[in-house]
């Protein structure tokens, strides 16, 4: 009988320690021989599964971003209205030193992405995704009434996705960087403001 | 008689060409060759006045700098209360082409300040200078009753600022990137909702 190996499923875990890597050491940390010793195959293997070492940033981009995925799902199914927006970004904020490393990713690719068309192509194909599930948030506290239904859904879920990108990048960058508590505050006074709306 | 050379001027001058090659180019470019080429020198010179390659980004980020605070004091001059705050942050979205490559600039230092401390520190550095200004636009439009003096002013300016960083990378990353009306738009809604709180 041939050995099945299941592709997809050995793309996802290259994709995990490819992640790992990047949050851990850095964007450049991510090399075809670093990934091979960690997943302890040779660099040829790699090679099947990400042609291109850009592939490889990208596998890891595409694991940040199933992890934030499974993180909002949680949080719609699991609190009403408001509240589920705020949870939600509560969980993704830079609080802590693993969620930190994810922005350090994010930011990161951010910057390859203003430089390279495959990166940022694949990028905007994550804003696109974002958009519509922050869209969810805004729409799920606007049918709660807990926000005004007279709010354009798209354009505030656009203007919670920049303040968290921003949030994100004052956070990690900024001298002092604001802590756990102040995130919190900064959304908590950004939802006030918009229950009163 | 000793030939006079103004360092401080020179050094500033070589900033604006590296700033010129990096919006231009992108950050790799901007490297001894290339900057030697454009101001017409030997990469020597570049070396006397950037001892490290980090110091020809870290130059080409304070004339960055020095562009945007003018902006800024030109709309806290010209411009009165809430309206202060509404034009200079028109006047640096990236609204067009040139604003668009300066945003580039700055994404991509941000990226690199994940990974690098000596850019992070410099970063670090303008962003507590740019909470500071940012602070004036918000108390000047409480000073005029356009917003209530109740809200805290840092608070409100670190806000602010993630807004505005995170409609920048939207902007510059996303799929149907915002446009000049859209990026206007995000900032209405916003600062219509400060005016109610």
């Amino acid at each position: 009988m041939p050995r099945i190996v299941d592709h997809d499923k050995r793309r996802r875990e290259l994709s995990a320690l490819a992640y790992e890597i990047i949050t851990q050491k850095g964007i450049d940390a991510a090399t075809y021989r670093s990934l091979a010793e960690r997943a302890g195959c040779t660099t040829g293997m790699i090679v099947h599964y990400f042609p291109k070492r850009d592939d490889i940033l990208l596998g890891a981009l595409s694991h940040a971003e199933s992890i934030t995925r499974k993180v909002m799902d949680d949080c719609l199914e699991k609190y009403e209205g408001l509240e589920a927006l705020r949870q939600v970004l509560y969980a993704v904020i830079p609080a802590d030193r693993k969620l930190g490393a994810q922005w350090r990713l994010w930011i990161s690719f951010w910057g390859r992405a203003t430089a390279n068309d495959v990166v940022r192509e694949k990028q905007s194909g994550a804003y696109s995704e974002a958009t519509s599930r922050w869209s969810d948030f805004v729409r799920k506290a606007q049918q709660a009434g807990d926000l005004s239904s007279s709010l354009n859904t798209r354009i505030e879920a656009q203007s919670v996705m920049a303040l968290l990108d921003g949030l994100g990048v004052q956070s990690m960058i900024g001298k002092g960087a604001l802590n756990k508590k102040q995130q919190r505050q900064l959304i908590d006074t950004y939802l006030d403001g918009l229950t009163r709306r």
